[in-house]
């Protein structure tokens, strides 16, 4: 039985852990309150990338989605879908990375899953993590007023452009890799400094130009966004140029984009800089009473160019 | 972008509900007490087959899991991986399967998404659910006592028969279906009648002989099974002989096996037998204060034998 080999040797003893210790078709936990619950399958590829991969992935993209629900994430589940074949090394190193990062935000892998398919029936590994956590703040499109500031967390598009380098071989500089990171922690510091946030939402794919859209046609605001106020790493740009891509569109796996009042915006971004995860960020623009529904850019020279919801081919498996 | 359009066109409008509706990353939901969170993925091979398919499946499974760890299954998220070309009307059919079994069941399904990958990277469809659910009975192992009566609330095999029959083009009677179905009813029902009872599993991958071995080690009693009080459909059995199998090792997927002081046996067995999935119900051993951690078979004929804990090749993608 592989699959409870699989289970027995490498999952369970790096996710160990009291609760999961039960080993009971589910875990019993103790939450007060509201909660959030959310879900995301990983099938990014390649597996392994510079700042990450799918085990560091599974455990970010699902704690970043309960923060930015304004919950703080406390329990994980874990549901492994693994070709067969695949290098028991590589299993070891990405449940270590899921194990590492869930310590690292503060969650605990609760319940587990692990299903063998045959050579050819998968893409080595696919994982689907849930969440829950504790609601702590009640942000939601409909809190957004015109007027409002809109302040990114980081340079955008590092971890769609270490992806796109990887499979059309482009050198990037060392420094250059997956922003992949936890933000629950960043989104309390920023909730605590800027306490009339109105939402927070990570850009993943579709990246900002989604969150943009998503947010102006549910607030029915406009957004205005400045160009020349957005942060990329040069290098992010260049890959941007030789491929073709809009770094307003690429995916983002560790920064936020907040919507603040005005006069919480200074406090705000300072929170931001203050934090390792937040040294970069930016205010990009502002929330404005006409257009609603509508984002726009504020171009370097000067001009207006419609930021429309991302269409067509987006990016496949990029997370 | 592929993934957008399935998720605005087939899979929202079939599980629409208020909660879904906020279309946020993440729910918000209100829970009461302590709460069970579980997950599987699904991988069955075929997609569909008699009485069910991958998707009904998805839903009755981690309800199960939820109804054995005594919780009343409440909320369920859905995570999909879909192989590029995967036909429309099928994605459709499944997921209208979800949504009628979930109504079934009494839960929602409330946050969930969506990937496609390309042609020959998955197989078809997978389908992972993670469920939460409001403890109302503190079932486990370690309440089982020597003296106990084991229940199974119907037939073995019928799940496991089903698929196997149809992967080697046997014929099966048409009364012969997958038993998928969602026990948190039934469970409840039992719960009542028998409110000692220790501990429920659904016989799932490793069939009876997995959850009898489970308890026994968990539990550190002896389990002492009747061959011949064995529910088992002869067509069933009659698989089962053709291709060298032993029910008792089949997977079910709308069984439930319960540990239940002799006192209330008698009732706990007219409370399953007086609900629909239960007709079939019957007592089919006791635990023993002997051979602790051991199940054993007392055959037809008068002997004993060991059940051991499954190993090596357990039916692949069965669930």
């Amino acid at each position: 039985m592989l699959s409870k080999t699989l289970m027995d040797e490498i999952i369970w003893p790096a996710f160990q852990n009291p609760i999961l210790g039960e080993f009971h078709d589910g875990a019993k936990l103790q939450v007060t309150g509201r909660i959030a619950f959310t879900t995301d399958s990983y099938v990014v590829k390649p597996l392994f990338f510079p700042g990450g991969n799918i085990g560091k992935l599974s455990i970010c993209g699902t704690v970043n989605d309960l923060a930015m629900t304004g919950a703080i994430p406390r329990y994980i589940s874990a549901g492994v879908i693994i070709e067969e074949g695949f290098k028991g090394e590589e299993l070891k190193t990405i449940v270590e990375s899921m194990r590492k990062t869930a310590d690292a935000a503060g969650v605990t892998i609760v319940t587990g899953d692990t299903k063998v398919v045959g050579k050819g029936q998968a893409d080595g590994i696919f994982i689907n993590t849930a969440g829950i956590g504790e609601i702590i703040a009640d942000f939601a499109p409909k809190n957004v007023r015109p007027g409002m500031k809109v302040i990114i967390s980081g340079a955008i598009g590092d971890h769609a452009a270490v992806i796109m380098a990887g499979r059309h071989r482009l050198e990037l500089p060392p420094e250059i890799v997956s922003d992949c990171a936890p933000l629950c922690d960043l989104m309390q510091k920023l909730a605590a400094a800027a306490p009339h946030t109105a939402v927070m939402r990570d850009p993943t794919r579709g990246g900002v130009a989604a969150v943009l859209n998503e947010i102006a046609t549910a607030a029915e605001v406009g957004i205005v966004i400045d160009e020349e106020a957005l942060p990329i790493h040069p290098p992010v740009q260049g890959v941007c140029d030789i491929l073709g891509l809009d770094p307003l569109y690429l995916a983002n796996e560790g920064k936020l984009v907040a919507f603040v009042p005005k006069d919480e915006a200074e406090q705000a971004l300072n929170a931001l800089k203050a934090h390792e995860l937040g040294r970069e960020a930016a205010i990009i623009g502002e929330t404005i009473a006409e257009s609603a529904g509508r984002v726009a850019l504020k171009t370097a020279i000067g001009g207006l160019r419609v930021v429309d919801m991302p269409m067509g081919n987006l990016v496949p498996r990029i997370c």
